[in-house]
């Protein structure tokens, strides 16, 4: 097994956070500045580890090895939220970095193809895993036509344009070639710290569904209209936001979320009685069938409470994401390297948030592992791990790598 | 009894409602030019009524008359809401102006004294009831420093200079002169409409409380984080909302309201488990005992929910409204001038919006008469009221405030 380097590994990581540092966070958000300069400084990385490094049109980095395949591609994306911690894609990146580093210092080893890879915007800055549907040519034009950074004010194609990538050609998946993908990510949530494991072995990626309520009541003056003349808008919206809170645990999993995050009342104002408002419902589980039984559940509290003097409508607010499954071949080879290196401190799970392997799995057999992050905490400044975990996980990963490729030329 | 001339009135109310005529609706907001200009024209009429006309330094118009008191003093205001009806206030002037001259044309009640008076700024464009407040000498000169028209971005002091009013007095109360104060308005609800009743002689006006309830939870990724670990600030304030719509009514009047008009959800996104929210409720009643256990069992669902994993605060978010109550001698007059008009067509109510009464009766006894809106909507462009009933309730208010003026001649 190639033996990483935690030290050398530790560095790039500290290194790469440093470029676009603010306070204990990083910002480095797709196509900025910050984020080209961590784009150049990674293809200098991959060229000094022996890859062949290129930037391509979108801004996704490549590090090609010179070996010849079925090579494995692992990796993750180094861009950032707009407040956005330290490891949140860079830890799968400089996991690909040190893994492809290790196997050719190792001679048993040394044949093995891994390249490396960054891809752009997986935060959706512009539109959210832009690089891996590049690569995987599912972009859509019309969808990336009018991508926006609505707080930059800014189109994707002016962005690009700003990063110089415009003429650049753009490289898209050389199927022959790869095994598949490998990623590792931080949990960002909390299962792994508080059931005391080091390793999560993802099994595939929840289905988001989302829906939204808009309630027709009427306007009217919070004084002089009694309450039984009232079509109060809030009431029913808070009828239906409650149900929800009920029934929804009735067919709820152990993992199923939902979340009612964005919701107004119109005209809002502590005198008027609301005459309009709108409540976003979203949920996610790996299991479609709760999802479905969510949508009908949405559908009948809706229609129950529209019996009433406000009317409800509800409608799916957002292209439904589907499940998608890791490889489950992939998945054993992790859970082997866990196991030997790890012993019961890890366990196989589901991610509840949205990764490139969400999109790359359309096209090549995919597999993630997770590490624990503090406190179950990202997308923050604070986001943070352990430095014996971010090693271990970088040595489960390399050791699956290396377990995936063999198999592979013993065959 | 006096006789009111029913198309003189009418014919001024349309010729008042002309003047900043916007579609069906006025826009003619305290201060505006198209308010003094109304108040200029509300000035030539009760001059051209035989009484003494003038301006005062916040823009009320009194018209005064020659005869000795104890006089009445009647009137309403003729400010409008940013987009108001054309009854709202205008209804109250129009009614005073029109009483004193048929007062004067009767040989009967001519020598009785009506003073009439269109009052400042009632609708709160920089503060509500200023120029009755102004007139009883109970205006706060720090909240008149203060007061501010946020849409048009103009201080109170501002406006009453681009009026043409710094340098000119301000009139206060004249307590010996007057028996009290009469107003007659727009109900702006539909309890008479509903009744098939064609006046309301009004009891008092309502207290108003309000509290604002403050959910502190965490902020967190809506799909990593599990329902059990979430401190989701929507869920609670969806908890203590729909309960307060369960237990107020047992303990609610017929007539009691609440509202729940304004509320916020922070940061507001649908896949962010949302960690702040803020939640405004309103509640009026003549009756404080009831608002007082309001406050109670608002204190005891912020306190149970708040057991929960979200901390929910709740205060008084506003300096609460006494209930105002009128003069039981003055009601019974117009009870009586009703019955004797409309048999069996008219009620005791309380008022469910606010007036300048509510400021007057502290200094003077006042009472009030309400005609049927139709539908019940006001402050709205559809605000209307049937000619029928406009007609018969000036004729009830010049019978009741002859009667009153009789009464204490013949005392």
């Amino acid at each position: 097994m190639p033996a990483i380097n935690p030290d050398r590994l530790l560095a790039d990581l500290k290194e790469l956070r440093s470029i676009g540092a603010v306070e204990t966070g990083v910002v480095r958000p797709a196509l900025s500045e910050k984020d080209m300069e961590a784009r150049r400084w990674l293809a200098k990385k991959f060229e000094a580890a022996g890859l062949s490094a290129s930037i391509d049109g979108v801004g996704n980095v490549y590090g090609r090895s010179p070996k010849p395949g079925p090579a494995l591609l692992i990796g993750s994306h180094s861009d950032t939220q707009p407040r956005g911690g330290w490891l949140d894609g860079a830890l799968g990146v400089i996991y690909g970095l040190e893994i492809a580093r290790a196997m050719a210092e190792d001679p048993a080893t040394a044949g093995l193809a891994v390249d490396v890879v960054s891809w752009q915007d997986e935060e959706g800055t512009y539109m959210s895993c832009l690089g891996s549907r590049s690569w995987c040519d599912t972009l859509d034009p019309e969808a990336e036509k009018a991508a926006r950074n609505g707080s930059a004010g800014m189109s994707l194609t002016e962005a690009i344009a700003k990063a110089g990538l415009t003429d650049v050609p753009r490289q898209t998946i050389e199927k022959d070639r790869y095994l598949g993908y490998l990623e590792a990510h931080i949990e960002q949530g909390a299962y792994l710290e508080e059931g005391g494991l080091n390793i999560g072995v993802v099994t595939g990626i929840v289905a988001i569904r989302a829906m939204r309520f808009r309630f027709h009541g009427e306007q009217n003056h919070a004084g002089t209209t009694t309450m039984k003349r009232r079509k109060d808008a809030a009431t029913a919206l808070f009828e239906v936001a409650h149900r929800i809170n009920q029934e929804f645990p009735k067919v709820a999993g152990e993992r199923t979320v939902w979340t009612m995050g964005r919701l107004s009342v119109q005209p809002g104002a502590p005198s008027i009685v609301p005459g309009y408002a709108e409540l976003d419902l979203q949920f996610r589980d790996t299991d479609e069938s709760i999802l479905d039984k969510f949508e009908a559940l949405a559908a009948e509290i809706a229609n129950d409470v529209g019996k009433g003097k406000v009317r409800v409508e509800v409608e799916r607010s957002r292209t439904p994401v589907k499940a998608s499954f890791m490889d489950a071949g992939f998945q054993k080879h992790i859970a082997g390297a866990a196991e030997a290196t790890a012993p019961g401190k890890w366990q196989s799970m589901p991610s509840a948030a949205g990764h490139d392997p969400m999109v790359i799995c359309e096209k090549l057999p995919c597999a993630m592992l997770f590490i624990p992050s503090i406190g179950g905490i990202s997308h923050d400044f604070a986001e943070d791990s352990h430095e014996s975990d971010i090693v271990l996980g970088c040595r489960v990963l390399a050791d699956a790598a290396a377990s995936i490729l063999q198999e592979r030329r013993n065959a």
